[in-house]
């Protein structure tokens, strides 16, 4: 299989998007072995399991995942439940709570079927890393941890910066990035992918498997995805994010919200295209000779359809499309039935247009909530028309209430 | 039994020749609360088996822990298996090789023999730390390394001063401190004994034991014995030391060439004398009523009993005595039968007055050899006389020649 494209097809691929490649020769060197021997090469990226639920700042290293497969080299996606299992032990992280073996099995099952997404998994290993690290032992642990120094780990800019400033560093956590380090070991890795910040962890990683007397793996960083708005990240909990398993509308929607610069950082991240492709976009937006709504539209179906069917991404447009013709109004919405009068909160709660009880109460104070056509003043007990009436919650989100039939 | 002495008086004894006991509060709480509970206190010391070859300066910490018995307590003697069997992976250490089993087991053996001429086995256990520690897993040990920070395990004397000269420190070194700390959680000590050096990392055992919920144990250090001449603590390499199991006669010798101010710092930390019976010797020797090589002789005598018995030590004396009295040539010594003529390195190597042929050599080098009364002018071959002849190797090491008949 790595035999049919050419070296420099490979490279050119691989090398679209990446922000850093250590060491860069070794990206020919390897791609000329793998096509020599026709052995693939092992990629290697490392999953958290604390946080299962992915956004579109995720793919961006899964889709150079797909490159790798797509050029028929084999993609080790390694679950980190060693680390997950036993938590922050000072408890002083929310980030890594400690999970039961229950729950990784879960995270893991629900971050499989999103990364099957983009991912082809015949060409994906799934391996969790306790298998190793756990067999590893005490006496491992320490002959692991012999082959780093402290000074070294102390460069890691966090570490740096924290030691400075005299804030407490555990001393565990100079084993974390040596255990990830080591599943590079006791996997062989070819190669390591992640984001920009991983990039001394991932170099860790070339380090320790030198000492283990094994071909360093090569190193290749992806740039951060920004979020919808603002300077930073994508990241669920400041709100700016699309998740993977977002519905094709609400996807279609959020990325329509984008502004005209962050669309050439999307259509680099997030979509296949090639970088002359992206070039045109970027000065056809430049000159006026593209329109931007519709360069937009273009590059929200091309990113709902990796997600969802073509066919879905194209109809989450024309529904769109058809709430911008007629005001702002969709054709179809979801049916939601309650007695009259009904409180509006239990409505936008049960019917889950929004996510929490507390969001519903959010909108409701903000004045987000319309229903049959009025804005709802607060948190209201409001009679429901004969007719029904639409309620609708911030900018895009509708529910066609009708009126249930009391009780007999 | 640890009913019998008073709080008042197992404080004295266990105070005295204590460089420091941290926190000076805990002696007097836990003594009461042993008395209280007739429960003895459980007293911990760990010793290295990479080296089971002991010498005076390790007997200074066995008297402290013979006194804990002697009032009814219990030692634990805790052998260092563990990162006896990891060794320094780094291979940069000498004092750190790895050991098979089978060399740990031996090396125990021979320790559990020296140590027993001073401490009452019946008070003793013996135990190996890979027991608790291999069991620990590498998730045991993540979360050990958790419970102590990068900061204070730099606070370490050697650590600062390295990492101030930027020289290398691995971070399996950091893992040492706290797996011996992690020894008096699983042993659940109350104290723990070692040489002032110790101090750092038998406070590590006191913090960690706090982490794991556990009254922490107080700390007991000594002072480090001095070699028999010179500014060096005693050390096998540096050859100022008196091994436990040297024969009398060597070990009489050997004591005999400290000078004045040393005999007040052994008789302090390797006899049993009250602080008093001290004052009075130094007093005594400043004021010239108190003739040294008498009091030396005494403290010798007293010396050697502990690893030998007293009817040993003082014929060691009188052998001692005897050789001075008639011009330095002992009246027994031990015989060796050669053909003449002889080469006297095959003698000094075969009859065991040296330790090995380079030592000869070295001797014979430094016209360090005497033979028939005659020095030997170096790697000689002579003649032995009819009626035999003494070969004198160093200061004190004799042996009679005999003519062994030549062969039928």
């Amino acid at each position: 299989m790595p035999g049919k494209a050419s070296v420099a097809e490979q490279i050119a691929l691989l090398e679209k998007g990446a922000d850093r490649i250590e060491p860069r020769s070794e990206l020919r060197r390897k791609v000329e072995r793998s096509i020599a021997s026709g052995a693939p090469l092992r990629v290697k990226v490392g999953f958290d399991p604390s946080a299962p639920d992915l956004h579109l700042g995720h793919t961006v290293v899964m889709r150079k995942m797909r490159h790798f497969q797509q050029l028929g080299h084999e993609v080790w996606f390694v679950i980190g439940d060693f680390t997950g299992m036993i938590g922050d032990p000072t408890g002083r992280s929310k980030t890594r709570p400690q999970l039961t073996p229950e729950q990784i099995r879960e995270n893991a099952e629900t971050y499989k079927a999103q990364v099957f997404r983009i991912l082809d998994p015949d060409r994906t290993v799934v391996a969790f890393n306790s298998t190793w690290l756990s067999e590893l032992g005490s006496a491992g642990l320490i002959r692991l941890a012999s082959r780093y120094t402290v000074a070294r780990m102390l460069e890691r800019d966090d570490f740096r910066r924290r030691f400075r400033k005299e804030q407490a560093i555990s001393i565990h956590e100079f084993l974390y990035p040596l255990a990830q380090a080591y599943d590079s070991v006791a996997m062989k890795a070819d190669f390591e992918l992640g984001g920009t910040d991983q990039l001394f962890n991932l170099l860790v990683g070339r380090h320790i498997m030198r000492e283990y007397d094994l071909p360093p793996q090569a190193v290749l960083t992806m740039p951060l995805l920004m979020g919808l708005s603002g300077p930073d990240k994508m990241s669920k909990s400041l709100g700016n994010a699309v998740g993977v398993t977002d519905p094709p509308d609400q996807m279609f929607g959020r990325l329509m919200s984008i502004s005209d610069d962050r669309m050439i950082h999307y259509a680099t991240l997030l979509t296949d295209r090639a970088p002359g492709e992206i070039e045109a976009l970027e000065s056809g937006l430049a000159d006026g000779s593209i329109h931007p709504k519709r360069a937009k539209q273009e590059l929200a179906v091309s990113i709902v359809s990796d997600f969802h069917s073509p066919t879905e991404a194209r109809a989450a447009r024309d529904r769109f499309e058809a709430v911008f013709a007629r005001g702002g109004v969709p054709e179809e919405m979801p049916t939601h039935r309650a007695e009259s009068p009904v409180r509006l909160l239990d409505v936008l709660a049960d019917s889950g247009l929004v996510r929490s009880r507390a969001e519903g109460r959010r909108l409701l104070r903000q004045g987000a909530v319309w229903f049959a056509g009025q804005r709802a003043p607060g948190d209201v007990t409001v009679p429901v028309p004969a007719e029904g009436a639409v309620l609708r919650a911030g900018k895009r989100r509708f529910l066609r209430v009708e009126r249930e039939p009391p009780p007999p």
